[in-house]
């Protein structure tokens, strides 16, 4: 296990019993000015957008709308503005992980002359500086951007989906299953392909002594591939929406990937697909990921695998490469079970002409080719990309 | 899933690079004068004693030695009158969890002009007063105490042993799990049963819906069934000591049960052995656990003692009943290979003329007969502490 440090002060409040009771102190606990930053029709067809208004109709709020599915630069340049122009005390975010990202990045870029994409570019100018609280209620189960430290941020002139840290993590999260009832089927598909890749991503790591991370891990797994195809076909389930939000948060808070050297490759791969056709992250990462595992499975990553048959996809058998191959086939169709689209086409990119140039990107952002669990070269991820142009018949 | 609220802000520094870089500035931070608490020869034999006092030479260090095994309020007293007369501003406690309690206590009785019994025996009123910090070097494996927000205290006089909750948890806890080297065998035994036990007064549970709880708290269970044995017969195997360490963190640090009721068993009938016969907490953990289960075991527990032999002890079948008796054997047998006192009379506790006493003061203290996993009248706790008193044969 290597040296790490952990320190999370993110107050989660779960549950339906909070929100109402609580909401209102929360915010005017760091003052009267709000900035209220939320993404389109959802929270005011849900009622939830003026639900909030009527708890803190005494506070100044300000609105920042239209935070977008891999949310842009240019919110984050207005929130800027906003946050500046009113004086804001606290950030109030209302959605799912885009909306959580696009405050904290605001909230940092507050305290920042300059234009906030260099804050993305270099996350260490962040540290140098204050940052606003961010509260958030939640209305997604999926990036774990409630209890983190990290926010993405797609620039579509370069175009470029970049991964940042900053000092704090939410101040207050309100997680309340309740509010993902009305998360059409789809999204809660892509949410949890979401959740399972961030366990993915922590799980294959050349750490091999951190055992209790994987164990961990493993449980959270077994989480998401038994309640996220409930959750799918019965939106109204308690229990299921209930152990998706936690184990969203669960899954990258930071405590299951410590002591590990916790490089990933799945995400570089897919940040260039959303930052080149803007498609869901969640359903880029169900396609990528199988085609990512046949291309990882060798003679030295087949123990790991056939321990993540056993373990998670209750295989038996003293084969591993075939526990291997199978655990993979069975993530496949589970990812399946729930995503219609499983393959690039599928969601509209029909031609590989970009592929080299995504390639490149992805190795370079992910430093995929030196510190990955099983390093990608450029050709490698092309191989990838084109994989994911057929469908996956192992 | 019950709804819950979590906010645990200790600073985890693990590792073996940390604390001679950063104990310095770790203490400083809050101020000059430094209690510090530690028990016996155990740090002064293994040099960290002397480590710690050459790295903090230039503050102004108060010492309280003699800290105990199930830690007494006398020495809470004394704490509370040294930090008074020199002005304390932060504690650091070198041990154990037993060390790391009396520290958290002597930190709010700092703030109390009264006796410091009465903030153990009503928890609400550390509520009301301020903590000095609690920072800790940890050298056993067991508690949780070094990220939680609890202390467990002795009053002889009564006899009673009680937990007792305050404001914070420590807020920076170095975890080096080489300091555990030295730990002898039997202790290391002792803190894994303990270790154990936490997850199964979690795992027991009535809140049927928090499965994600369950799949974690099986993770941790396997991390600890694995290690421990290994750390018993290799005090030096770095991974065994850092997964050990990390899994004793994991099991108490709130999160695995956030969500289910939470009402414990073990630890209430326990308490009363450790207050009557100040025997190791862990042992008297390992002695009664197997007891306890089998008590448990009843048509309506099957399905989860079923669950438990599948997930933590690779039980394979279809008969739930004879999975949920395998599992219950194979935590007898794995404590037992542990330990070697496996009954009251290997620990000196030859007679049952206490066991009315201790059952009436267990069922009162951890509301046995009304919250517990499965209700515990006297009678039955008599029942458990006398089926203690034979080797455990199902």
């Amino acid at each position: 296990m290597l040296d790490f440090t952990f320190k999370n002060t993110t107050d989660v409040r779960f549950g339906n019993d909070h929100i109402d009771a609580e909401l209102h102190d929360v915010l005017s606990h760091y003052g009267q000015n709000v900035l209220l930053v939320y993404g389109g029709h959802s929270i005011k067809k849900s009622g939830l957008y003026e639900r909030v208004l009527n708890l803190i109709s005494d506070l100044n709020v300000t609105e920042l709308a239209g935070i977008e599915p891999n949310p842009k630069i240019d919110s984050i340049r207005q929130g800027q503005k906003l946050a500046k122009d009113s004086q804001v005390d606290v950030i109030l975010a209302v959605g799912g992980g885009s909306v959580i990202d696009a405050a904290k990045v605001i909230g940092s870029a507050a305290f920042y002359d300059g234009d906030p994409w260099e804050l993305v570019v270099d996350s260490a100018k962040r540290y140098e500086i204050d940052q606003l609280p961010v509260v958030d209620i939640l209305t997604l189960s999926a990036t774990g951007s409630e209890m983190n430290f990290g926010a993405v941020i797609s620039n579509p002139d370069i175009p470029l989906k970049k991964g940042t840290g900053g000092p704090n993590s939410p101040a207050v999260s309100f997680l309340d299953p309740t509010l993902t009832y009305t998360v059409p089927a789809r999204q809660t598909a892509a949410g949890a392909s979401d959740i399972f890749s961030h366990l993915c991503e922590q799980y294959f790591d050349n750490n091999a002594s951190n055992d209790i991370s994987r164990n961990m891990i493993e449980g959270l797994m077994r989480t998401v591939i038994y309640w996220a195809p409930i959750a799918v076909k019965e939106p109204e389930n308690y229990d299921a929406r209930a152990n998706l939000m936690w184990v969203a948060t669960m899954a990258l808070n930071g405590i299951v990937g410590l002591g590990t050297i916790n490089s990933w490759t799945v995400h570089p791969l897919e940040h260039e697909l959303s930052a080149h056709y803007d498609i869901t992250h969640g359903i880029g990462l169900a396609i990528l990921t199988p085609r990512w595992m046949e291309f990882a499975l060798n003679t030295n990553t087949k123990p790991l695998f056939a321990r993540f048959a056993r373990a998670v996809w209750d295989q038996y058998g003293y084969d591993d490469m075939e526990l291997a191959e199978n655990s993979i086939r069975r993530t496949h169709d589970w990812l399946k079970s729930l995503n219609h689209e499983m393959t690039l086409p599928d969601v509209g990119i029909t031609d590989d002409s970009k592929f080299e140039e995504m390639a490149k990107a992805a190795v370079v952002d992910g430093k995929l080719s030196t510190d990955a669990y099983v390093p990608v070269t450029e050709k490698d991820a092309i191989r990838i990309y084109k994989d994911s142009m057929e469908e996956f018949n192992k």
